[in-house]
């Protein structure tokens, strides 16, 4: 989001600077080099060369040091204009014939005359600019080449292939030692690679791109999310119903998803002639029907309907990654149907719920995102001046009033009322939008759907369209990168493993672990012929929280060692004070997984 | 099944000779009648007639009455053989036209020469027979004309609409009565109208048929459902899986579905050029790839996954029905993955958990159906009689080791291995398939999953499939009629309803509420403006096992008048006290509903 982002103009201006200066080392090291472009772009810059003789990783160090060389030589930028033979003619005696071609492109094609060049020392580059003025204007210690890539000369693999150098640079050093830092975390911390390493999901080629298959260790948190849900919206009076994952195609064309929303939906399945049925990509409207199914009195209002529905949307295979960005999402979905004199209300909850959450998982700082109407394009907003106004000030009212940050964006709110998004910073601190609410004056309408007032009149529900914990899908990918797949007692897979230091103490380890399945707790026991450093290495590789290690003493008096994960302390107790412990834990859903949570004792 | 069948040879015989003496009643009262087909049908028989004037149901007594006289006067049945030429000529002289072209089309089309003619007393019908010896043998009180009907004549609408009259008939009038007793029951029990009268699910048009929307009402029983399965797999040692609903077209392929199920398949929904994705028609293929997800050792099986994975069939809308013939069902769902010594063992658990789920919800007698291979036509069967020898055995051996009733039937096995059918009787004492589990040795070889065994050679696992629930829809649908919507408290949707004799003792209610929803109950306070006996009304037909009524005494003393479904018998005590003992019947699942059930006490 970019007002979020610092100004970068100095900077990206720093950047392609230093691309001048990079093939300038790059003529140096390798003479003889042809030049391609070389662009500023997020997180530093690149050149592309065809070069002489390769280069590769074990270069660079050589490389950087030119290029300090040329930095602590303070060169001038300047700038010179030639009309177009002066320039082909330069670029020739250059020998640079791929800006010729480009030369020539831009002549033709936007009938540009005159050619501007930027020299600093003994090198010359055609280039729009500007740059710094002296190249000791960049810090010798801010960038660093990072990798090089194949890349066909203005992307067209009808063209010569080019050898890409991308290089890193901020404004300061610290600046790219945290960068560096963050990409290391996210690296490691990646959801793809954890998901595999930690048997949470798997893709197969046979179903298809974006569509997980959970293994059991993933089962298990997207259940212990689920029931989490479950309980809240039990606690917020909402009832939960199951609707089909398919339904003939009327339903959407009521909705009104076949005529806007067709592209982002798979195709249809055709039986009989004219029969076309549809996977869902959003439970909204089977919800209206359950609605709808029986009359309704103001007395039943809020009607409160949740569903953790399954819908499919056909993204881009190009775009289709990991967890993040699927075909089929479990969905944390819910709508409220309430009063106009309600909305206030049952928003204000729906935010609190929000809040709720994002607290209990340690999402850390989070804000929304108001995307109202706006006046300039009427012809995209029903026309309802008065809800919008009403609808609009409900909502940054009650984020004032319960002190959650907010932004507004006129215009980009939905045809039928303002759109609230949560967002939020991943472990790499990228914004993400976590879940987004609507505020929905309109789909009552399309639907027929209304209610008895105490009046006896029939009038038109509001609705709320809220889903909290978005997919879970995204959610559970937010998750692992954010613990780093060491999940809390009560969301891991595993919450407890015993190591008997030896095969006789195998048994005693059984008759404890039954003891705690008996509360449905997931408790292993590790009865493998390994060797007992072997087993802990194994078991905090699957980033097990509780570790419990029993021998001769413990075996004796009834007792266990605890080691906590990736901690080497270690404490040893009484089974029984360690079982309510951990039961507590769980109960409680304890994050413990934080170095700062207290957990609690006995 | 026709060997749990009465043999009902002699009962039809009996029950056409009545159509005639229906006939010969109807030539009575309404002289000129023109005659159609009469034939036995299961429960009784019809005749199909054009009449001169109208016939109602309030003229059945009299027909009934000269049936009657008919019985009683003792008429013979008298067989006469006919060439075509005098049978045409006997027809035309009783004025019967549609047997005389029911006559020529049997000459023409099946070369008959020579006709039957049946006569008792006055009555002639042209008829194959046979018939009783005389009318006497026929009881006159084991027969009720039932209902009219319209029927083209020979069933196509380019004939003459008939008067069809229905009649029941049984060997006893105990019989007829024990019929009529259970229709009765059943039509009360129906699970399309108890399912409209409680909330619990409902078919809309825009959807489709056979694709319920679960209420609330119905989404909470489902809910109650899909949690005890999860406790009961949890402590048998299932892994929770879940895995999308839809998959490319190659999975189908790997599994043999495309060729062999693809009729009972929704249409592929196609993406660009080659690339059909299916909606799955079962979990197996998908649960495959899960265990082939990772190396197997023999210390990890048996492998046992399960899922409440929704599956979608297209039935044909004609056998779509209620929730008992759908096109979307959720499944309780799992597949073991075992070594071939191990099959007996975890077939016998299974059988087990059986048992334990149908004795659970009281579903009375069960007993199972054993599909086995067939030397006949080896062209049907995976070659491996081996295989075939050893799983036979394990399923009768371990039928009766756990003293569960079964019978044999070779030749109905699936392909690759053993089927066994859970049968159960309904309410009205149909039989009905409750479950399906097959053991299979051959799906491995499809899918190439193996597991390392002691020695560190792969071998294939034997599969186990398995869904003691069946599907939800059918499931509950059987529920719903063996306890005619009256759910035991577990299973309720309300669990309990406060009824406060007057608005003054909301407010207590209310706070009494508060705490049982804090442990998760489902409670309501009928805080309506209805009077007393309304409130007790409503809620009774709502089918809420527990009303509680508070008044002054009540809230004075803290008490509650508990007061169960349907029983006048009510009883005041502490809430307190109230409060355990519903604890106790949520927890520990009893069947409360059935007058047998001894509620815990405190």
């Amino acid at each position: 989001m970019e007002h979020h982002k610092p100004n970068n103009e100095a900077l990206d201006l720093a950047r392609h600077s230093m691309a001048h200066i990079l093939a300038q080392a790059i003529m140096k090291v390798r003479p003889g080099t042809k030049l391609g472009f070389g662009p500023a772009i997020e997180d530093g810059f690149y050149y592309d060369f065809i070069l002489p003789q390769p280069i590769g990783e074990a270069d660079f160090k050589e490389i950087e040091k030119e290029m300090r060389k040329i930095i602590e030589a303070n060169q001038k930028f300047e700038r010179e204009e030639l009309p177009k033979d002066a320039a082909v003619a330069r670029l020739r005696e250059m020998g640079q014939q791929f800006k010729i071609e480009y030369l020539e492109d831009l002549a033709k094609e936007r009938n540009i005359t005159s050619f501007s060049f930027y020299k600093n020392g003994p090198f010359i580059d055609m280039c729009e600019g500007p740059h710094v003025d002296t190249t000791k204007v960049i810090k010798r210690d801010c960038f660093k080449l990072d990798r090089i890539a194949g890349a066909y000369w203005r992307g067209s693999e009808k063209n010569p292939m080019m050898t890409r150098i991308y290089a890193l640079m901020f404004e300061t050093k610290e600046a790219l030692d945290e960068f560096l830092k963050r990409r290391e975390l996210a690296m490691q911390r990646d959801h793809k690679k954890l998901g595999s390493e930690l048997d949470i999901f798997v893709i197969e080629e046979e179903v298809g791109v974006g569509l997980p298959l959970w293994m059991p260790n993933g089962t298990i948190i997207r259940d212990e999310l689920e029931a989490l849900a479950k309980e809240m919206e039990f606690k917020h009076g909402y009832k939960r119903v199951a609707t089909p994952h398919i339904t003939k195609g009327k339903l959407y064309e009521i909705s009104g998803h076949l005529p806007y929303y067709k592209d982002s939906m798979f195709p249809p399945m055709t039986v009989d002639e004219n029969e076309e049925y549809y996977l869902k990509p959003m439970n909204c409207p089977h919800h209206h029907l359950l609605f709808r199914a029986r009359p309704k009195s103001y007395r039943e209002l809020p009607y409160r309907i949740a569903e953790y529905g399954t819908d499919y949307r056909y993204e881009k295979s190009g775009q289709v990654s990991g967890l993040l960005r699927v075909r089929g999402m479990a969905m944390n979905d819910a709508h409220i149907y309430c009063m106009t004199e309600q909305v206030k209300d049952e928003f204000k909850k729906v935010l609190e719920l929000h809040k709720f959450y994002y607290d209990l998982f340690r999402m850390g700082e989070f804000w929304i995102r108001l995307s109202f109407h706006s006046n300039d394009k009427p012809e995209k907003y029903v026309n309802n001046e008065e809800m919008w106004k009403y609808s609009e000030k409900i909502v940054s009212d009650i984020a004032q009033e319960i002190g959650i940050a907010y932004e507004v964006r006129t215009g980009e709110a939905a045809f039928y009322g303002p759109k609230i998004d949560f967002q939020v910073k991943n472990v790499i601190g990228r914004e993400e939008t976590a879940s987004t609410t609507q505020l929905d004056f309109a789909m009552a309408e399309r639907f027929n759907l209304e209610f008895t007032d105490a009046s006896g009149n029939k009038q038109r529900p509001y609705i709320i369209h809220r889903a909290p914990l978005g997919t879970h899908e995204r959610f559970i990918a937010f998750l692992i990168e954010l613990y780093g797949g060491a999940f809390p007692t009560w969301l891991a897979p595993q919450q407890a493993i015993f190591i008997p230091v030896s095969e006789k103490f195998n048994e005693y380890c059984y008759k404890l672990a039954n003891m705690m399945t008996d509360g449905f707790m997931r408790v292993e026991v590790d009865d493998s012929s390994d060797s007992f450093n072997k087993k802990i290495r194994n078991n905090t590789k699957r980033k097990c929280p509780n570790l419990l290690i029993v021998g001769g003493k413990e075996a004796e008096e009834s007792l266990v060692t605890w080691r906590r994960y990736c901690t080497p302390d270690q404490k040893t107790m009484k089974f029984d004070d360690f079982h309510k412990i951990i039961r507590q834990m769980i109960d409680k859903r304890i994050m413990d997984n934080f170095a700062d949570t207290i957990i609690p004792a006995i």
